[in-house]
């Protein structure tokens, strides 16, 4: 029988979130706080063995799942890059083992979002998922047979780095046409600042009174519940890359679900149905029969409770 | 200890395959016979359990693995269609292993073939790989952390329907843009025939002597190799599309190794050079660093080797 308590710990670059999950998968505790990622690695050490300091008050966790917001290796525990944290090749898995005296396990965050809405949230009791999350970035990790697709160094799942468009908008990851480029909420405001730059009308303008800089998801997606056709339009470009590339994703993956998260979901039915129908047209045949697409459960906690479901894997792979 | 005997077969339209695999991975015995298709499910039937009691005379297997060309439902050993034998949700696995007396295990043919190349070919001691097939279609197979992505029927990685053109040419599956639309070698072959009809020059126009309709991948190679533009164009055009479609399973799958078959690697460097820079240019940044890209070592027994292998991975589970 599994016993053992466990930490999840999601660290951004803005806010550490922390909480504590017992054997049979309670939230028993869980607090947030600000990263001081100023001052530096040892820092933000500190703070992660502050808030363990302060979870095994409640219980002690026998391990500790870390989110990390980029690429890494979790063979040494090693942050490769996180330019929110500042930081490169740092080693801070090893750093917080040996100050915590149990083992932590490395996550990528998207992939521990994912695997936190499967055991958590939306996907709970389905073995084979896709999970993406659209918002500034877009996001996401993939689920099969119960297992995170991690690849050669817990990187896999990059679903916004597919091409979408070849030569298309350059991307924050340096390399063209990406589907982030094209459809993440940064995107669709820049292309509705550019379309509303040369001189194309739209309910945006009045809603952002007139500043261009104020333009954003929220304002977009108000427009185009007004009605708006430019509003509309743009979603809609941008809902049919994200639909084109998750119909792909289920010609690979035949999975039982596709759960999406991120703030760009707030615009509801704009955003499912065009991914929807594009998944039906586009994706192998018969693979889209009895697929559901739903938004995720947990919001911006999938990541910590993921980050506990990673140190929980690992501890019951180890009781095998 | 693992000391148990396992028997492949790859069930084709053409021809049926089969291996006996020795506990320590050592081929006992193997044959093919050509496929009796015009007797129905039963004279196929008669076929495979005659070749299992030809089988049985060097070694009782202990289960069967079965290599089916087309979608299956593995849990009830169901072939949904498979439109090279004819066959309409015919439950061949339940058939067989109540003839045979042990269990059958379904798999589709190019997963097969994929975790043939893992276990017996060029992807041994790897332990995530893509496996491509380029030859008359596109097909493929997905090995994550040594175990194939099967998806929820066995129907996973249909690399060869990933949409890579917006209304591009219409494939098999009755969708349109489908990669192996755009890069297979049927595909090639069409897109030359096209070309040349238009009244462009090409060597290929000589080598099938004058008749468009002998115009093949082996022709368009010869006239590549010998250099001649359009043939070298209908490659490279085609070898992008599959280029940019691996680097996007990179980014998804953060793989150690790409394994591609299929008549079309017979073009050797056109085929990969034109590849490996997609996948350098378009897969997410660090993910194509010391990724391999290889030709698959088995050529057609990767098929009935890896139906063996996926009889084996079901003792292997069951052991434990």
């Amino acid at each position: 029988m599994y016993e053992e308590t466990v930490l999840g710990i999601d660290l951004g670059g803005t806010k550490i979130a922390a909480a504590l999950i017992s054997p049979d998968l309670k939230i028993l505790w869980e607090d947030k706080v600000p990263t001081d990622a100023c001052s530096g690695v040892e820092g933000v050490l500190s703070q992660l063995l502050e808030l363990i300091k302060t979870a095994s008050a409640y219980a002690h966790p026998t391990a500790i799942g870390l989110g990390i917001p980029g690429p890494l290796d979790r063979k040494t525990g090693t942050v490769i890059n996180a330019p929110n944290l500042g930081w490169h090749h740092v080693p801070i898995g090893r750093l917080l083992e040996e100050a915590a005296g149990i083992p932590v396990l490395l996550e990528n965050d998207a992939n521990a979002a994912a695997l936190g809405e499967q055991v958590f949230g939306a996907g709970r009791g389905v073995s084979d998922l896709i999970f993406v999350t659209v918002s500034t970035g877009i996001g996401g990790g993939i689920i099969v047979n119960n297992r995170l697709v991690e690849g050669r160094n817990g990187g896999a799942g990059e679903i916004g780095h597919i091409k979408v468009v070849e030569d298309g908008p350059v991307c924050g990851c340096g390399q063209r046409g990406c589907l982030e480029a094209l459809a993440s909420g940064t995107a669709m405001a820049r292309t509705m600042v550019e379309r509303l730059s040369q001189g194309e009308e739209s309910l945006v303008r009045e809603l952002a009174a007139g500043d261009l800089c104020r333009v954003n998801m929220v304002i977009i997606g108000q427009a185009a519940q007004a009605g708006d056709p430019l509003a509309n339009e743009v979603i809609s470009d941008a809902m049919r890359y994200l639909g084109t590339t998750l119909a792909n994703l289920v010609s690979i993956f035949n999975p039982e679900l596709i759960i999406i998260g991120g703030g760009v979901t707030n615009i509801g039915p704009l955003l499912f149905q065009p991914i929807s129908r594009e998944i039906q047209r586009k994706a192998f045949p018969t693979f889209a029969d009895n697929l559901s697409i739903v938004p995720a459960a947990l919001g911006s906690r999938a990541g910590v409770l993921g980050a506990a479901a990673v140190a929980r894997q690992y501890l019951l792979d180890r009781q095998e």
